[in-house]
């Protein structure tokens, strides 16, 4: 058996300031190969304490990851102390250093002095290629244990155990290949999807397949690691079990999916937000292509705002800006405005305060299109910031299910 | 000085499932009596393993705390491990045994005969009172290091971390509280941040003060830690070196400090986004009460949304949508649009594709205000999520400067 440990370097994880969620990310790497982690420690940025614990866990180990502490500053010491623990040199790498004014070069950015402490290099190490950062990893023996050290930033540190460390790992692993995949389900708890595929559970874990629930405000990640066959069988029953729910089995998020149905039909959105803010808008434009199928929005926060929008001013007189006709309305006019063949619209109350008789939590979300307008309502748990990640997730799902003439809410 | 270390217990942390929320509510325990962790290590739920842990810890702190493996289920193994560590039986425990008895009739609830592991004791140990839960702390002698094992259920671990820990550890820590204090800068890198106050921080360190730069898209944290009256100094004299690129220095972020300074005022906003998609807007809506001080937007995303919201068309035909003008007049026709103080703009190229001679990273901001229309031209990092959250903080930016009467670029 492979034994893995993982060593995080950084002062603001010993002080709490920060959460370690790369443990998250390099356990799901370990578990693509079968591999799981033995212990997992966090050291302070210091040279001694960091030499310590990369002997102790070489002495134990057949790997040993670092992340973090290869940064260009006085307190990023992963590349000494691994020099210290080895009892070896830095060398000074120039095709790295060359690397690094390229970068800067290409920014326009005169580089600072201390970013070339990125190119020492302890003797004997091999260099890993960090393609979404200036820091390069490394990998060099100590003590007969592999040590593979990473950058802490979670999307170098990603994209480094996907192209260099799960490639090496596979082939040290003995075990037959797990696979991992993952369904999306939207709004609904944690819980409650995990109690929908209780049975289905209690069997698949007998065929080896183990289930994990990764829940992040309304979109609750269904992990499935196992054999692969038994992996498909199970993946296909609880998409079957969960139906509408779940809105992506390839790994997209829900804006990926909605823009795909958008393209797929030659339609187009545009949305209007109050208690959202532009957080809608702010999703639709987040992967690259997004012009093809958002043309834009209006945030109508002040409720002044949404009459200039042109929704009925006695209306809104009489019923205030947190309303279903509302919605509709804001969905309709907002439609118009961009020409779009989808208008999106999102109010309701945030809180910490009420609006009205609504407390925090209400969201209206109204859908204007081809065939007419539609409205919905939302009750969310009433927590400012759960109200609008999830009013946006409600928003962006409304219209998925729309495009796939799936019923509102099932 | 007194050494501590942590052990937090549970597979869960090792899968990445949990983030270790914990390891900040020791941190701030041991802070309040000078102390700080040196070193925390994630174990699983193996009893080779904790044994293994506690004695390595033993060997080198003063103190090693527990959180985690003290409940009822077969997979609760501190009690286990810790006797096994010491070479001691488990005695059982007939008060805590009644205890637990007790509280499940308090319930109604039969009691699983399980629950009565947790009145299961190393032989030598004491029990630490849990006012919020069933399972007892233990205290108790392990090569010449005290350890002290508390639940993993965080409200139980920061009740006994009040009541029995903190007073335990006063008595052996000597030295003086420290205190911690954050200034945060925009828009400047972390090796640049750094590389400013090295000198600083050269002087500092002799003092006891401690540096930690946490990056996080341009915006970056520097915490101090030390002795109150030499973190005070410091924290003077770096905010004197950086200057106006300091925008906080009380721990809130920029959106907060943007708003305080249009509430002084009694002045509003309204923005105007291209590139970051309503991504603005969602910041300035983040905290409760922004409807004070932010009225709403237009996403102007498609080009013809542009035009639409009133910016010269044969401008726009001529230049395209990414440029300096086109930037000032969406921020003069938005705050006329919803009669704010000020109208906030950005356009600019998110990428990946280059927009005309553009390269991706190329942004243009506008400010109108009650002094008329100001731009300004940022060339960022040319990846898309962080052109995107980059030109956010460099619109808020230029909004604070504006308000307080900064140059723009300093």
């Amino acid at each position: 058996m492979t034994r893995v440990e993982l060593i995080t370097v950084g002062d603001e994880l010993l002080s709490g300031l920060v959460l370690n969620s790369n443990v998250g990310r390099v356990a799901d790497a370990l578990a693509s190969v079968g591999l799981g982690l033995s212990i997992v420690c966090d050291v302070s940025d210091d040279l001694d304490e960091i030499v310590a614990a990369a002997l102790a866990a070489a002495e134990r180990a057949d790997v040993v990851l670092f992340s973090g502490g290869l940064g260009p500053t006085s307190d990023d010491l992963t590349r000494d102390a691994l020099a210290a623990a080895a009892g070896v040199e830095l060398d000074f790498d120039p095709v790295v250093a060359e690397n690094l004014k390229a970068r800067y070069a290409e920014w326009g950015i005169p580089m600072p002095e201390q970013v070339l402490r990125q190119a020492e290099v302890p003797r004997g190490a091999e260099l890993l290629p960090n393609p979404r950062g200036s820091a390069p990893g490394l990998s060099m023996q100590l003590r007969g244990a592999r040590v593979l050290a990473l950058p802490g930033v979670p999307g170098e540190l990603q994209a480094m155990l996907a192209g260099s460390v799960v490639p090496m790992l596979a082939e040290l692993a003995p075990g037959p290949a797990l696979v991992t995949t993952m369904l999306r389900s939207a709004l609904v708890g944690e819980s409650a999807v995990a109690e929908s595929v209780a049975e289905i559970q209690a069997r698949a874990e007998k065929d080896g397949v183990r289930f994990a629930f990764l829940p992040n405000l309304g979109d609750v990640r269904i992990r499935l690691t196992g054999p692969p066959e038994a992996v498909a069988a199970t993946e296909a029953e609880v998409a079957d079990k969960l139906g509408a729910q779940i809105y992506s089995r390839d790994g997209r998020t829900m804006d990926e999916v909605v823009h795909g149905l958008l393209r797929e039909r030659a339609a187009t959105v545009a949305v209007a937000e109050s208690l959202t803010g532009g957080m809608v808008g702010s999703a639709l434009t987040d992967m690259a292509g997004s012009s093809a199928t958002f043309l834009g929005g209006v945030i109508v926060y002040a409720t002044g705002a949404k009459a200039e929008l042109g929704v009925d001013a006695a209306l809104l007189a009489e019923r205030g800006p947190v309303d279903a006709e509302i919605a509709g309305q804001l969905a309709e006019r907002v439609r118009e405005r961009f020409g779009a063949s989808y208008g999106l619209a999102c109010t309701g109350v945030a809180g910490p305060e009420p609006v009205g008789d609504y407390p925090p939590g209400t969201v209206f979300l109204g859908l204007a299109g081809p065939d007419g307008v539609r409205t919905l309502r939302r009750d969310l748990p009433p927590r400012r910031d759960f109200v609008r990640a999830l009013a946006v997730l409600a928003a962006l799902d409304l219209l998925r299910r729309e495009l796939l003439g799936l019923p509102v809410d099932s």
